[in-house]
């Protein structure tokens, strides 16, 4: 990709939360994007960002938010931005980002209010940055000229994305998946999951995270109509998906173990997956996204891994884990895949999918 | 069950381990079963209990045994005890255990060594005692007069037997089985994981667990020959098995998500299975055992149950938790199981095992 | 002590609470006390106690409340029972408390609202229950014929007090005292701490807790005067008090680190400390109450105990255990106290001084 | 300081285990240090480094060591380096280290063995690399002509050192220091604590760790005699220290809670040493040490820091953080220090010490 010869200025929204403040770490060494706005909700307006935020980062707040002074998520708030990256919660992100679009911003949203619009793009970088195609019909439906909202994908969801998008690729439809995940603590934000329930204990439900893998991955893997005006939602070759959902005592980084079935038969064979998950290389790494990773699957052969530990901050946390890839008695193959669930599964994304705007002239 | 009108003398090989300590705990306050030998290596042989066990439990050591002289695991150090218990460590359980069989003992195993011999029943208390019938066919090929083998089953593979037998029981052979198991720490023996590989972390890795899985839940569900020599391993309704099995830092307690077919069609509701699970009742519980549970499987409506911390200790963790039953959309239900890897997974197996063969005078 | 003729009927303020939970659990299988009322807050009201509470304990709900209707925290809503334990949360525990009292009830209070009220006894049983003879005082006071509060202590002040009132007992008055706290999370109610703030991590903070030990420990240490209408607060031997409180990813039980100087020259030798602390016993035992531990002080000689896991639940929670007593290069003596702070650290210390008041008839 | 204008060639002895792993990480991407010898147990000897290491860092094995070829710890094995950085478990340190000296290497020392040796500097790189002054007298009494070993100090002991010294040298002396230790488990390097010791628990004991704190302070703190072949041992102001060490489940950094006396009265206010800890600057960061820290000693002023998960990979672990300092009712003040014992209080304090020599020509 050729750089963009200007600074891209953006606005951070919910820019004191856990979201807003990975966006603030990302974004702050940039090498086009520029933060112009910190916006946050009443509380913290009008004040210097390092006087209302509780930062919880393990690197120290960026020297260059410090001072900025926080304003509120109004949307004459916003100045002259290019681009909001959105990590507000979700009962506040659906009328500000909305607002936003509406007055003319490109949204790339981090919260799940638009997730199941069927205007809206979701998007997980490595994987289907082609339903941006989709942006005319939305902006177009709405009257707009530049506004448009583009999301990202749960967390969970976007571990399993990447994978299974590069076997697809690589093997055609996956007809099967049953996958049980072990989630990480913050993935449900801060304060979140209160220690009492989750120290030396593992809690086997989180809300309505099953029912956003079994839908979301249907959304990303699935491909356009023709007139580039729907989702198929994978249609042509419907994909069964069952998924148990855990959290577990472990700060960053989601594990989720998934046995898949292709289509195909016979299927590939267990080498044949790791090399073709090993060689996949997509379009936003093409493009030379500066935040999309160099190896956007990490294929492990120890049989031990990958662990969230140990592998969750590898390239910055911008690419998935796979390991112990090995026959499944029932189905065709099983593996473990890790993905870090702040980073690629959630601010990284938006950021990487901003990058694909930038670099295709779509923002 | 008419309880035994005297006392049944018992030994503990491998007194000083994890398990030995466990065996001690449960042993301790027995109503029949009275320890009347510790065994253990020979570094600690001569000395008193006290002073040579690490011990690592949550209860003080019990009185009677805090000054009882520990003896070594020869065969001629077990005296005159009807029953002995081992909770030794595979790399010796398999001479030591042969030749206690050898000179006429009842040996409990918990250690896996056993676990696949053609001659040796497998038996989870609550499933498959019937498979005892077995042991006069072990006799009579080895020649030997009381002397046995009987061992309990390895602990992941215990806290889905029980609720699969329950679900067969009520409707019929299971077709297929995912499961993805959350294991604690506990079960790896002391010191067993080291804290830098579990601190924070899931590994997603678990040395020959999974084919035990699969292969020992064929053994223990399937039934015997009719000529009560051979066990039929399940063949009549092959069930395919996949397991993917995880280490968490969850002391005590393995939460396994399972995703079951059924071969009969169509297959029970999510309710249907409940109930099911809600009203088994088996051998063991109607002969009193006195180590056996009054509920065998305890069912949980709220959504976010079992969990390890909450659940694990419920009846001395001699009973195993169901949660979250629901629909699967691959196969016909799917639900969380949590088993005490340390009590039903493990010693308690071994006792409830004894007090059955005492209560059909089979010692 | 002759147990009491007859039942007495309980309420508890705050049953829905994590420490009304642990009133529950205690006195479920009481000898005397009976639960006749459970009251919370009007949300709660009206409806059975399972429907309302978010049950935290490793324990099933006890049997006899699941069914209860609980009722509001109005003072007409706590009918004929003698006493009335306090689990109430400090915002309302002060009206709530100062009500109950007016209307002639007896209130023993977890809460700290009333610690530091000069007519209030600030009691740890197994220390001071010599100051309920503040009682009359109080009541006079305020012109009440039966109604009074007593609280008990900070669970971090609790499990010092106890050492260190017996080794003023045995050595005379101690000089100095510096402490460091390792504390459970559990201290801190539900939801309480976040997970993303203490896994894999200490908190060195938590807020008025170092002012709570240095204060609370004068109070509870001190006598009476001659009147018995003031609290000496250790002034006949002034005391000084360092605390450096931390939170520590354990779930119950605290751990302090302290360092003393005694008045007396020479000092007991740690070895004579160790005596004392074994030896100690005190009034709640020699009475008989059913709470009170057999042993009141467990002295350890392991070099690595007591630890939090192992230790925290012996004797149901109702002692303190205290570890490396030895010589400290800079006071006299220094050694390592475990409490439970979830039993003899509040409830069971409320539940042990009520049934002191009924031993003394003073309810 | 003129960085050298060679690279300087150096051996990691003890190049598989945690600390050599450490080394590892830190010196691949020096600016000078060179990696030109790894060497470990004859186990490993003539293997690939990737084929033989058990790799527990959270960053990839660097790609340069991945085949280097693995040698013993004899002495011929260690070819034409300047420095040899130990990171040798203890058993094996002594002689190996004492042999590479008699070869004339120049050996920096994260071993305890020779800490106590009176020819051999104790040296903090932020406190006394005056020490290194000793080396002519240690060569020169063994006869060498370049050989010599310098150790760093036990991790715990670091993190003390560095602000105690900052006092020191902005008030004088210290009489008195009273601390308590939570020191993270790789501290005990791996297999290390097994999880079932320290997960949900405190270990108030580490063997060996409270005399290390209490000698190994007044070796750093003190001074050199006036012809340079002596350490005084902090003894123109005795310096009396009392330490109580606990291992809690941290996986990195060690926090204590220290009070201290100074000599001086009236004492320094905690501004003061607020000010005096912020403002402190050493040597090797005049000399541009590359590995030192930018900022010594990061002093907070949020109530509740520092805290090892959000503090310790600040400045790569290169610093030592203070917070919450307060008067204390005993002594004078009171204060929390986080210190990365894998960092500071390891691997990098013995990088730093080798930039020291090589800076000052002493390599």
């Amino acid at each position: 990709m050729s750089q963009p010869t200007r600074e891209v200025k953006v606005a951070i929204a919910g820019a004191t939360g856990t979201v807003g403040q990975r966006f603030i770490c990302l974004l702050a060494a940039h090498p086009y994007f520029r933060i112009a706005s910190l916006n946050a909700s009443p509380r913290s307006a009008g004040k210097a960002y390092k006087d209302v935020v509780r930062w919880k980062q393990s690197v120290p707040i960026p020297k260059l938010v410090l001072d900025m002074v926080v304003k509120t998520c109004e949307v004459d708030q916003f100045g002259d931005v290019d681009i909001v990256f959105s990590g507000l919660d979700s009962d506040v992100a659906g009328d500000v980002e909305e607002a936003l679009r509406k007055a003319e911003y490109a949204v790339f949203s981090n919260a799940g209010n638009f997730r199941r619009d069927p205007l809206v793009p979701l998007v997980v970088p490595l994987v289907n940055p082609s339903h941006f195609a989709m942006i005319p019909h939305q902006k177009k439906t709405l009257g707009l000229e530049k506004g448009f909202i583009i999301t990202n994908a749960n967390c969970s969801t976007t571990g399993l994305a990447i994978p299974f998008h590069a076997l697809e690729k690589a093997f055609g439809p996956l007809e099967t998946v049953v996958v049980t995940t072990m989630q990480a603590i913050s993935g449900a934000g801060y304060p979140g999951v209160p220690s009492l329930d989750i120290l030396d204990n593992v809690v086997p439900y989180i809300g309505k995270e099953e029912e956003k893998i079994e839908w979301e991955l249907a959304k990303i893997l699935g491909g356009l109509s023709d007139d580039l005006t729907e989702f198929d939602m994978h249609s042509k070759h419907p994909m069964k998906v069952s998924a148990a959902c855990n959290r577990v005592p472990v700060l960053d980084g989601h594990l989720e173990c998934a046995s898949v079935r292709f289509a195909r038969r016979p299927p590939p064979s267990p080498q044949q997956v790791k090399d073709a998950l090993r060689s996949f290389y997509c379009e936003v790494q093409k493009l030379g996204c500066p935040s999309a990773p160099q190896q956007a699957i990490v294929v492990h052969d120890a049989p031990d891994r990958p662990q969230p530990r140990l592998d969750r901050y590898h390239q910055e946390g911008a690419c998935v884990h796979v390991g112990r890839v090995r026959e499944c008695p029932v189905f065709d193959v099983k593996f473990a895949v890790l993905s870090n669930n702040v980073s690629i599964g959630a601010a990284t994304s938006s950021i990487i999918n901003a990058e694909y705007a930038v670099a295709k002239n779509i923002v």
